[in-house]
This record gives C-alpha cells, sequence and structure tokens, in this order.
C-alpha cells in the first residue's frame, strides 16, 4: 500500500527543503523590513507555524511527512518489534534525503532573496542553556508525535506539529531547531535563521538527547506500548 | 478504560508544567527580543495558545488534561452525582500534581534562558481591578470548558480552550492567568510573566469565586444538569 | 428540540456581552501597551479572532450565537417562507438581548481596566469612506453567514465568522463593526474601540444597508433559495 | 450537479474581488497605522490568511474558488483525460471573470479607503529574484493544491491554501502574487500591495513556469495520475 521508496525519499527532499526555505527566506525577509528583533521572530514564527502544518498536510500521506532524521530514526525504534516503523534500509533513504532537501533549501532561500548561494552563517549558538533548550524542544517533538500516535489522534498532527514548534520558537532559548537535518541546513545560510558550522554538532547532540528523553515520557504517560509488552517474558 | 491514576497524575504534571514553561519562557525570549511591550505580550499569547492547544489535544485523552486545580475541582463538583467526574481521591491527586508541573515548569524556563533555577518575582500584581479580571477569565474558562461538554462538543476543547486564553490574554486586565496552579509557579520566575508571591493568595481566591460564577453561568446557559435536577424531588 | 426562549436570551445576552468585553478590552490593553497603532490593532484584531470563534462555537448550540441584529432580522427574513427561520417574537427577544450584552460588556472591559463604568466615547468615525467600509463588511458577513447555510457548511461558522472579521478587521476602513449591538455597546466607552454617539446612527443604517446587499449576493452567488421559489407562480 | 456556469463565473467574480480586496485594503489600512514595515506585513499577511481561507470555503462548493488564471488551467490540463477538469469553454468564462474581479476589488479598496478609484501603481517589482520568488510560489500552490486532491484531501484546501499564502507572503522575496488576475488587479492601486504595470508581464510569466513546475512536482511526489496512466500504450 505504501508508495514505493523513491517517491518516499523524493517527498522528504522535497519537504524538507520546502521547510528550510521558508524558516530561512521568512528570517531574510522579516529582518530587512522590521528593526524590531520581536517582530522579526513573530514573523519568522508564524511563517513556520502555516509553512509546516501544510507540508505535513500535504506529504503525511507519501512519506509520513518527517523532514526530520531523529523522528526516521525514532519511528524505526518505535515500530522495530510491530513493523510497523521504517526499516533500517527505509532510514538509509530518508536521513540523507532530508540532510539534501535542507541543504537545499537554505540554498533556494538565499537565491530567491538576490543572496550568494553557498555561504556559512556566522550565527554562533554554542552555550549550555541553549542545548538545553533543543533537548527540551526535541523531547516535547518526539512526546507530540508518538502521544498522538499512541492516542489514535495521528491526524492531529498537521496542526498539533505546527503548533509546537510555533511555541517552541518562544519557549526555547534555542527557537527549536529540534531537527538536525534542519540544523545542518541552516549552516548554509549567513542570516537571521542561520547557525554557525561549529554550533552544528553540539545541537545534534543535544536533538539525540532529547529524543531519547522524549521516548521516555512517552512511556511514563502513555504506557508501554503493547507490542513491546508481549515481547516481555 | 481509564488509565490508571499514577499516569494520570504523571500526565498533568508533564502538562502544566510544559504550559508554565510555555508562559514564562515565551514572556522572556519576548521581553529580551523587543523594546515594544505589545510585541512582547503578542507573542507571549501567542505561543501560549499554540502551547496550551497542543497539550491538551496530547494529553487530554489521558487524564483529561486539566492543568489547573479549579478545573479539577468544578470537575468533581459537576459530575459528583452523576458519578462522571472526578473522585475526591482523584482531585488529590490531580491538584498537587498540578501545583508540582507549575513549579517544575517555571524552573525549567529560567535553566534554559541561563538563569538561576529558583527566583521570586517582584512583579507586584495587585489591584480590584486586576481581581475582577481574573474572576471574569476564571468564569469564562469555566462557562468554555462545562458548556462544550453539555453541548457535546467536547472534542473542541484544545483549539477552543486554547483561543479563549489568547483572548484573555488581552481583554482581561490580569492577562488571565485563570489557574492557582500556574499562580503559583508563575511566582518562582523574575521576569516577564511573573507574579510576586504576595499577589498570590488574592489571585487564586478570585480565581475561584470565577469558578463558581462560572458554574452558575453554565447553568443560566445551558440549564440545570440532567442529573442534577434528577436528586430535586 | 429548541432550548427555552428565555435561555436562548440568556445567550444572545451573554455572547454579545463577552464579545464587546473582549473587542473593548483588548483594544484598552493593546493601547496601553504598545506605541504602535499598528501593533495594538494586530492585538484587538487578534483577541477579537479567537474570542469570536469560542462563543459562536460555545453558544451556538443554544441560539445561533448570533450576537448582531442584522443576522437576526436576516434570519427570520429568509426563513419566513419555510419556517426555519426566527419568529417575529424572538427576534423581539433577541434584537433587545443583543443590545443590552453589547452596552453591558462595555461596561464590563471599563470596569475590568479600572475606568468609569459609563463613559461616551469621543471617537468620531464619520466619513463616506467609513460608511463604505461598513456596507461591504456587513455585505461581506451576510454572505458568509448564509452562504455556509445555502452549502451545508454551517458547521464551518465558528471558524470562518471569526476569521472573517478577522479579515475585514484590516481591509474595511472602518475595521468592520458590522454590527449594530456591538456599534451601540462601543459608544459606551472612551477607548480604542470606541465610536462617538453621533457616528452610532450612520453606521448602523451602512450595516442594514449592507446585510441587503448581502442577501441579494447570496442570491447570486447560491442561486434563489429552494423555498422561496416554490412560492412564485 | 455543478451548479449553472453563469453562477460559477459570479463566483469567481465575487472571490478574486473580495480577494484583492483583502490584499489590498489590509495593505492602505496597515501601512497607515504602523511605521513599522514588519508589522505592516504582518498584518497585511494574517489578513489575507483569513480571508482566503473564508472565501475558499465560502465559494468553493459553487466555482471550486479557483480565483487564480493558472489554477484554472491547471484544472482544464490535469483533467482533460479523466474528463473531471474545467472544460476549455469554462475557462474561457472563469478567467475574463477573475481578471474582472481582481480589477474590481482594488477598485473597491481605494474607494474604501477614500483614494481615487483607479490608479496606476508606482511600485517596481521588477528584478530576477523577485520573479524566482513567483517560480517557487507558484510552483508551491499548485503542488501543493494538486497533491491534495491526489491523496483524497481536497477538504483541507481552505486552511491549507490559506496558510500557504501566509507562509509564501514571507519566506518567498515577492511576497507571493502566485495569481495573474491578482498581479493584474494590485496594478490598479497606488498602495502597499501593488504593482507596477510594466512589473505585471513578468510576474505572469514567472507564474506560468512556476505553474508548469509544480504540476512536475505532483508528478515526481505524487506518481502519474492514473487516468494519464491508462492513455498509456
Amino acid at each position: 500500500m505504501r508508495p514505493p521508496l523513491a517517491r518516499r525519499a523524493a517527498a522528504e527532499v522535497v519537504g524538507t527543503a520546502a521547510l528550510v526555505a521558508v524558516v530561512v527566506g521568512s528570517g531574510i525577509q522579516a529582518a530587512s523590513l522590521s528593526p524590531d528583533v520581536g517582530v522579526q521572530l513573530l514573523a519568522n514564527s508564524l511563517a513556520t507555524v502555516f509553512g509546516l502544518g501544510v507540508l505535513i498536510a500535504l506529504l503525511g500521506p507519501v512519506s509520513g511527512a518527517h523532514f526530520n532524521p531523529v523522528v526516521s530514526l525514532a519511528d524505526w525504534y518505535t515500530g522495530r518489534v510491530s513493523g510497523e516503523g521504517l526499516t533500517p534500509r527505509e532510514v538509509a533513504a530518508y536521513v540523507p534525503a532530508q540532510i539534501v532537501g535542507g541543504i537545499g533549501g537554505a540554498i533556494l532561500a538565499n537565491a530567491m532573496f538576490g543572496r550568494a548561494l553557498v555561504q556559512w552563517s556566522g550565527h554562533d549558538r554554542s552555550a549550555g542553556h541553549l542545548w538545553l533548550g533543543e533537548v527540551v524542544a526535541t523531547a516535547g517533538l518526539l512526546l507530540l508525535i508518538f502521544g498522538l500516535n499512541r492516542s489514535g489522534h495521528a491526524r492531529y498532527a498537521p496542526v498539533a506539529v505546527a503548533s509546537f514548534i510555533g511555541a517552541a520558537y518562544w519557549f526555547t532559548s534555542s527557537t527549536s531547531f529540534a531537527n538536525p537535518a534542519v540544523t545542518i541546513g541552516r549552516a548554509f545560510t549567513d542570516s537571521f535563521a542561520g547557525i554557525a558550522p561549529a554550533s552544528v554538532l553540539p545541537f545534534v547532540v543535544a536533538q539525540l538527547v532529547g529524543a531519547v528523553l522524549g521516548l521516555g515520557l512517552v512511556a511514563v504517560v502513555f504506557g508501554r506500548a503493547p507490542a513491546l509488552q508481549e515481547t516481555q517474558p
């Protein structure tokens, strides 16, 4: 029933590229129009809410609309017993597609605003409290996605995930990257939404830690998954 | 059919903590980015709308997503005859869970922004018109929650309650705390969304008054509840 | 099946009061927090979108959630043949309820912000282009409400009507009162959302003209109503 | 089952006029109220999201709510084999209706704000990166509309298309016209949302290029359409 893997990978490329183009492009536009950084982040976050919700609604039926390596990894991990998750081979197609998309989206945004296509961000984002922000943001994202699945409300994901990111732009100190592919992509633009290459790896580590924590929270709040419990002696 | 009480209490801790982290964290971020207090409250209120809607959609199926002692108390009170509400024992688990969550959320927000973990707010909020604001906000919240239940539209609660709070941030003078656990939690941060400890008790009293008024409005607009009427001689 | 008329009238009082309290209160708060009138209207309009959507979702099942004399009149007019609209007696209960609610909401907002309870607005809103704005706003509102009914999508009304008003705050020059009861209520506050008493009557006349125009647009776009056609010889 | 063509064309006139009135009118209001161009575009984009979503929900059941010649053309092109799309005769009614509506909407907005009814915009929008913006915006719009159709989620169109445009205001350099009829209409106002007549044709060409690209992306992500595949030998 699932579409062929090549088409699903194409959806992950297109979706992640569009997501990063929205994040980076709206950041460039906002920073060029307003002197108030609060207004800039308001525009940047609202554009992301609108764009991300649309992308999940549009591409969810094709690829699941992960656009995010930690989501794909967690999908494999949580579904490895029941057989409902991604297979390792599928993860190996999704993750590179997401990273390629993320970089492509940043380049497209640079191009749309008449900037050098490839550039490195000079925006340093290295600090303990920012890493804590990424841990919290990613834990919350995974709790949300897998919690909605557990309660049978996965159809809320387009609105719910977009809204979560809209809140997390503001309530986390890091403005909630929560996504290694998007983090890598955002290193390729020297603009409002950029992240210096040297800040990327710690962000990704924090996101992985957050993902583990998020899956732990799913177990605490929604209980151990039935499929996993069956394997208990 | 209901999840075990421990898991429901955990959901109330997590949900209330997340709600207060959203309110406090977005307030800190907004105040640090914009010099315009209107823009700050716009960001703070929109982040809360997004975050609260997501939390109710996610945790409603587990615990009912109260995150609020007056809601839990009103749930017990309105359902004490029909047996559909919380039992006193459940209220006694929910309320402390909400207060612990509220305080934990403020501490988490402080940590994410590199501030002292525990601090007291210096934001005095003591004035008659603010207390009136809390009465109105809490009455409206209870009218909404129990009115949607009475008309069979409880499934609208995630969007409706979040939207109500988004409006009430602006149309009440107190910016609508409307929640004793959140009020207590917000005393633990000396930032935009904080409330001085001395201002907490009058706010909670006003919220209790508003809750009673709100249940009265439910009876006026939606009629006496069938179960209660049965007990009339 | 409909609730008793007294309860429906109570719902109209509560709903219209809440609507005006949202409009006036958020205007006062916004004007006190931001020096930028654009930010003020952004806050005022978003609070109204959130509040109005909630009120329609909550009270629609009780009274139809008109909160607006021209809607009640149009409901009677369009349903007078099929018998599905309000009766003249019901209109005679709804309209005063809406006006009382509108005035009460303004007084409540004044009180919540520590102002004199009753005051007259000094905000002159008399100009031909503003009246044109009211004609357009009211025509659009009626086209929307009765058009959704004609296409069987009345369940979209809470989100659609709230969104329409959110757009009309900005795209009409008058910021879209589109409601005689709300217009009268807003004369009772000398604040951001007020309207000078002398400007009220021309606004109401423009709203009535817009209502007629709106019902004409319904016929053009959705065709003559079946019930009306049956009465043609 | 479809309404008569005259009524559908009337719906396209009304809908496109209303859309342009929302875009132009909210731009005039925003520019007159705020000195911050970021706040202006925030108001302009949010008013458009609210207005466009409402118009699609309201008029979709009548005419399909295209309001856009490239959508009508693509509807004919993609449905020409299955017979489900517009016929050439219908396209010949829709496109002029959209252009007339677009111009009428700009004139209406000028009138509502007390300006000369007909005027030419002096806002030059000629640059390669703006044209790229239009290509991306229109490709995205077509991918969204036809992708939702392909996955059986066309009912999401009101919210999804409005949200997409809300994001595209910000993430494309051109603020996403993505519509030849709206582009022509916006030449008739010398205000915030205007476009100089000399800039119109290149924008329309870019939109047509984007439409072709968008339909190509639909094939890549959603596969060739079944009806087209049947015609392959």
